[in-house]
């Protein structure tokens, strides 16, 4: 299968590398960031998104902040707003936070030392995407009856998404290699399509078949019965199993609820997050209004009228029959889901 | 307010009239038809759309059928061929088969009796409309305790879907009109927009506050409570009260049910079809896959790449807090829901 990566560090030019995921498929364009400003650019832009993805890359961006630090003179607290700047690009995935959290506590070692504990934080994302591709895909191979299966999918959630292979779609991919996997219906995931754009190419790259559909098609696909299971990725989970991810994913949660299969969350153990109690106790980043009110260019709205923009959304835990990280498939219940991913407390 | 109008007949050039909702906002353009193939691909291309505006325009279709057939001679065999090809033109909305229906009844009359009886249709949408909104506000007046009230709706179903006026429009206008109404949230409602396009551009002409949501952002809106009842129109409605209505309205009613807040359907009594026992039984069109794929025409998925686009999809009458027809609003209980509006057997 193809190999995607999003994100990686080019030592020869000291500078951080990241597919730029507004223009694909149409073009495969890299950006080079060398500086703080660039890549909260490009985190804010969605240059580079998805949380697994958006872990690395604000590992990376210590290294980037800690060679301007030094070409540049900076103090310990110009340093410190920078990386904070870093970490503050988006509010809702928390591993953003979490990456630069670990490669700023080995800054005192230098920029070799947070590029290694960068490359370790890439390197142990694709290690965990693949043990809960692995785990997640006997999950829905125990709870599916029907063979081969058909699984929809929102948002992006492959390669792209993450350090490479990917969670959700890891999950697609480990089932297609079993040879257990129909097709995956993909929705197209307004504004920003996400799910025609980057899901459907990475797909067809693996010679996996795609359908799209749009966002509103996905409850009544799912209470048709044209779905088997739902799998997802997810931004931040709280500690009860409340999981924000793309807005969209409650609503297919509640239909796969309604319908009767089951709905999977697929994410590394970084993406729970122990400061957080409950979904309502996650922030959800508001967007740009013109994302969609302007769809390729053109404005589709009346002049003068405004939108309503949250890029993330919330499910309940009672709506999630199992969150799959690569310490085992998990089945909410309300009580502390890290405690039982982990067997410890965090 | 402003009094929109999607279809008319021109009686100095013997036309049918429509404004080419494809083109909206952006552009006011009128299509006019003389003919039965400029009106199917009207219909086919969503030149004029909405289930109550499909019943005027069919009904218009038998008058210039008929003008066609004077001018060329057709046999009776050929009408009625002609008549079919705009009975068929779209399958779901049942007004569309409905107004034809009544309009090629009256040809043996000649062309100046189907005009009268399209005018009448018109006429009586627009009656229907006035006399459902009021008893529409009525019902969520008494149901929802908040003041002033926020609506959902999800795509359009104003004076462009309808004769004039509108259905759930309607409602959400005598609400304003009561002095009740805070503002709507309208659901973009992919792949044509009509809510981002149409419906935002609808109340923005009657000075009514509305943002625009892409259609994922739907059930966390409905789940955070930043809406009070959701209100949209329908294409066809069984008997037991299942109701087909553009993609993505079974979704809102899930969310509506998981919130505990009223979902209530309004369309003239002509969308109860007396001929479809359950949502089971509504042919749901399948669309253009490339309605999906290519947005303001720029192709989104790669190439290869395919689409699911039913154009609609059926609410349970489970979900449906009221049917609201110019007959009055009843709650769906799986019971003959002509019956209990009209009080007669149909």
């Amino acid at each position: 299968m193809t190999r995607v990566r999003a994100v990686w560090w080019d030592d020869a030019t000291a500078a951080l590398l990241l597919v730029d995921q507004t223009r694909l498929p149409a073009e495969h364009a890299v950006v080079a960031c060398r500086d703080v400003d660039c890549l909260v650019d490009a985190i804010e832009r969605l240059v580079v998104r998805g949380a697994p993805a958006l872990g690395v890359a604000g590992a990376y961006g210590v290294a980037l902040a800690l060679q301007r630090a030094a070409a540049q003179g900076w103090d310990g607290e110009r340093l410190r707003r920078e990386v904070e700047r870093i970490r503050a690009a988006r509010p809702t995935a928390v591993n953003l936070a979490w990456g630069v959290d670990r490669a700023y506590a080995a800054a005192s070692g230098g920029v070799g030392a947070v590029l290694a504990e960068a490359h370790r934080i890439a390197a142990d994302d694709e290690a965990a995407n693949r043990r809960l591709s692995a785990l997640g895909a006997d999950w829905v191979q125990s709870r599916v009856g029907r063979r081969p299966i058909r699984v929809l999918t929102h948002c992006n959630t492959g390669g792209l998404a993450t350090s490479a292979w990917g969670t959700a779609l890891g999950i697609v991919r480990e089932l297609h290699g079993r040879g257990l996997l129909a097709r995956v219906v993909a929705d197209e995931t307004r504004p920003l399509l996400q799910g025609s754009r980057l899901t459907a190419w990475e797909l067809a790259q693996d010679g996996i078949e795609v359908v799209v559909e749009v966002d509103g098609a996905a409850a009544s696909t799912i209470l048709r019965g044209l779905v088997d299971v739902a799998v997802v990725g997810a931004d931040r989970i709280a500690r009860n199993g409340d999981t924000a991810n793309k807005v969209g994913t409650v609503g297919v949660a509640l239909a796969c609820a309604a319908a009767g299969i089951p709905f999977v969350v697929a994410a590394p153990s970084s993406t729970v997050d122990a400061a957080t109690p409950t979904g309502a106790d996650i922030p959800i980043e508001l967007r740009d209004e013109d994302e969609v009110l302007v769809v390729a260019g053109t404005r589709m709205a009346p002049a003068g009228v405004g939108a309503l923009n949250p890029a993330f959304d919330v499910t309940p835990y009672r709506l999630i029959g199992a969150v799959v990280t690569e310490h085992g498939a998990v089945e909410p219940d309300g009580g502390d889901l890290l405690r039982r991913l982990t067997g410890v407390d965090a």
